[in-house]
């Protein structure tokens, strides 16, 4: 496994390998490596002739007062876990690499930022689409691979690749979660043992949901509510937002009639988490 | 030469020309061509193995009440001066081929896109920058050629460029004259003859403006002054700006110290004219 931390250095690599004809699978992260990231890895690795991941915790896409500085840091773990499962290239350049000067040049993909997360972290998915791009612009996958955890995150990525027409098919890949079945994320490492244990709410909510919908419920508000109660609860759980929206425009949909995602975010004592359901 | 209308077949073609080790120059223009855009022909044609020119007249690039409708199209007279000039490839999409679906995207260039025509023409730079990510993603060219006409054009797709890590390099290219002094323009077809003749005003002004800071004047107001006066006699005339500036930053200079940029927006009769130099 090699590591590379140039820019100019990977799309050299990156340029060789295409010339070769080798098609490169691409699995973008802030590091802290858990299995939800080995399992885009993997599938990566089964679609691909050579896997890159990146490992590069983005300023630009935390929101003043969040946890930029806190945000779990450890190469040398991820280097192991990336090498087992398969990973060919990291890509991981310091701050300064990918911001050698005062940027200047942002994307955004509008509307589409503007709902759940988007409301409450202002500038944030302008910060994930900005280094996306240049990601692809550095990496220069055939196939790149998110996680449906963060929904919308995908969403915009998907919208951004096809507006600016980068030549790369995207893949999402299913929620990985634990025996509990709290979703897999890098902060849950923030989480104490009684905050984990709270944080089943999320998924717990989630469950409550799917059975509304399964036994034919189909006024958001009813489903919201209930899921609400529930969370609510939970002494340690403060719910930020609870939504069912349409699933391309992440539109709120008042009554279900065809497929939704079903979201939320939740403070568990200082640590916000999220969520999210598909049904159809 | 090759005409290529469709996206994914223009991505294809210059993935396999890369593989073949081909140098791709790429030169973005929205057609109606004169020897300013064949004088990058010509150098694109002299730096690298194959020579694209995309000729799209990109409509979100027009701010509302500008030329769109009437911006000069003559594909045929386009063709034959490109095979002429050594083109390769032609890509040549309808706007249902850029834009097949509401764009949610935009990609956006600070600071440099306030001053100048920026000023004058709002949204003009998003639409620009936006499009010409796209067409870089499609061209997917080793070097790209701007004219120093559209300076501030250039210096954003500088900083584009930079900011996004495009795998390229930006060739900026002289202002082109006709023997009169005036800078090449597609929008020149607009002008009657009696325009014609007002227009050298912005090439005069800008050699009244040299011959001031030859002679060892460097209050910016001076030279404007000069400069505005001498528009300002032109009955046809009228002065949308007219700017000393930092090269860089493109912020106005009120000494002149080091190398600037003197660049000017006159409307003669209904057309409007830019025009600019270097000076150090």
């Amino acid at each position: 496994m090699e590591i590379i931390t140039k820019i100019k250095q990977m799309q050299a690599k990156s340029d060789k390998l295409r010339k070769q004809g080798k098609r490169i699978g691409f699995v973008p992260t802030m590091g802290a490596l858990h299995k939800g990231h080995l399992s885009l890895i993997r599938q990566a690795s089964s679609e691909n002739d050579v896997v890159i991941v990146s490992i590069f915790v983005n300023p630009i896409q935390f929101v003043s007062g969040e946890d930029y500085h806190t945000y779990p840091r450890d190469f040398q773990r991820d280097e192991k876990l990336a090498k087992k499962a398969g990973v060919n290239i990291i890509f991981y350049p310091v701050v300064e690499e990918m911001y050698p000067q005062e940027l200047l040049t942002f994307v955004n993909v509008g509307r589409l930022n503007e709902g759940l997360c988007g409301k409450f972290r202002p500038g944030h998915f302008q910060g994930v689409a900005t280094v996306v791009a240049k990601l692809f612009n550095i990496v220069k996958p055939h196939r790149t691979y998110f996680g449906q955890k963060d929904y919308q995150q995908a969403m915009i990525i998907k919208r951004m690749i096809e507006d600016l027409n980068f030549d790369l098919e995207l893949v999402i890949m299913p929620i990985v979660r634990d025996k509990n079945g709290l979703a897999l994320s890098s902060r849950n490492t923030y989480l104490s043992k009684k905050e984990t244990k709270a944080a089943l709410v999320l998924s717990k909510s989630l469950q409550v949901a799917k059975e509304l919908l399964d036994s034919g419920e189909r006024r958001s508000e009813k489903i919201i509510s209930r899921m609400n109660d529930l969370i609510q609860a939970e002494r340690l759980a403060e719910v930020q937002y609870l939504e069912i929206v349409a699933c391309q425009t992440l539109e709120p949909v008042e009554i279900v009639e065809k497929e939704v995602l079903i979201a939320l975010a939740v403070i568990i004592g200082k640590t916000r988490l999220i969520d999210n359901m598909l049904w159809e």
